[in-house]
């Protein structure tokens, strides 16, 4: 995929979901249950973070590299050059992978 | 079109939403898929931005001229000389393209 | 019409829709759909602003005289003298006609 | 009605709605639309201000005998020495008429 | 009754509802509307006022021996010594009757 | 019961809830009505105060050894050593008994 | 287990939960009642705390290791090297086991 020339708005991220085997390589299996389905993913592009009312803009917990875990059914799905993205906030986000 | 004699307010903007096809050339597709359906258009006008409790606006992320993509559902639909147009708040757009 | 008796409170503005026919001279059409239906008008009166957390009043965007365009089911149809005229709050006012 | 001998909490009004009768002497009536049906009446009784997060009460903008226009299913109804009263909040008026 | 031996918490009163019978004698009658009934009765017992963002607590409107109007469907019910009474938030009380 | 090894976070309580019997002694019987079942216990543990924007923990208003009236569906039940308890927010709890 | 390879964001923690047979030792037991269902588990992760608009993040009140009582039905299912874990909230945690 070449570079992406999308860059999101606020405390929004672009994730590339991982398929669903290549999980398996890095040890974490997220089980398809019927009560919420995390899925995990690369961050491929990083927003400048919430406008906060100090005036500030949050600093993001995540950067563009970073594995992510997140609800399967957050975010908006979005396909540039033939591959599948996501974008999510950052609050959809449950943690990353080390 | 003319130029728009159409001012939003606070943090809206004025969106003119692309054909399908267009979207093919500049490299991104955006699905029909049933969960959520993102649009791609150019925007034509900006509010003022957010009046904040501090009592300042809240400057926008986005001005006339940028491709954003933003969710099918949010916003009004306007026609102004014959054109589609959609008024949407700036939390309405997920990214702006590059 | 007489001039208006009329003070709306806080961030409130009364507004005199217009016909449909008449928003053709203007350039702008505002279809039926059925997602949302935003409808043209001109401001007769307007309120003091809404009361903030540090005591003073937020000034108004909208003055009288302006043409403003507004989603179609907001606010509260009133009639004076035999004219329709509409109390909306200056949130439900999506933006001013130049 | 002799001296009424109540005195609403926070930013309450008591008002007495006027009949449907009388409205067409100020000039305005207020249609039965099936949207929302806003009422005319007097303002009978004030309270003394919400109080606010920095601890002094926010002024009505409205006083004992005011003429104003609010939503008809709004507030509570209650009834003294024969007479009907509305029990509303200050934001449940849309407008004074002058 | 002997003296109440309960103590409210935050912005919380205790009221002691009165018989449909003796609303009569102070010249106010609660219609039984379908819209909303509100009912009169005497505080008994008051809690020391919510804890605001500030760290102090609001004082209290009301005091022990006022008689108020509530709405009937606020608050709890509960039992002492054989009396019916109601805990109630200070903002379930529309009025104080002087 | 042995000292109880729980320690609630933020602005919990853990309550042991009295049987029907016991509330004849202290005089407050808490009917069983259709609209809200409030219920008498003894606090067993507190937690350390909800923290406030401000990073201070806003102090509780009960404590350990304190009876108090609680509304009967809030919190969760947990059993430790044979005893049901009730893990409730301090919000959820109605009054105390002096 | 290997150290666990997952960093939760804001004030998240994982879980892995306990068998119900271990929840005996510790002499509690959590009834499997309708009305709600706490779990027992041990934190193995903790996030940064959640941040805070004063721009500070708040410091969590658990910590790795500790032996926590939550709702069951909050948070999210993963599974790591075979072993399930679950992602919650600080404030899906009722209380610390001593």
């Amino acid at each position: 995929m070449a570079k992406l020339n999308l860059r999101p708005l606020d405390d929004r991220v672009v994730v590339k979901p991982e398929d669903a085997e290549s999980t398996t390589a890095g040890g974490i299996v997220l089980p398809d249950s019927a009560q919420e389905k995390p899925q995990r993913g690369k961050i491929v592009a990083v927003g400048p973070g919430k406008l906060m009312d100090s005036g500030v803009r949050g600093e993001l917990s995540v950067a563009v590299g970073d594995t992510v875990i997140f609800g399967k059914y957050g975010g908006s799905n979005i396909e540039v050059d033939g591959v599948e993205l996501k974008i999510l906030r950052e609050s959809d986000i449950l943690a990353k992978v080390l």
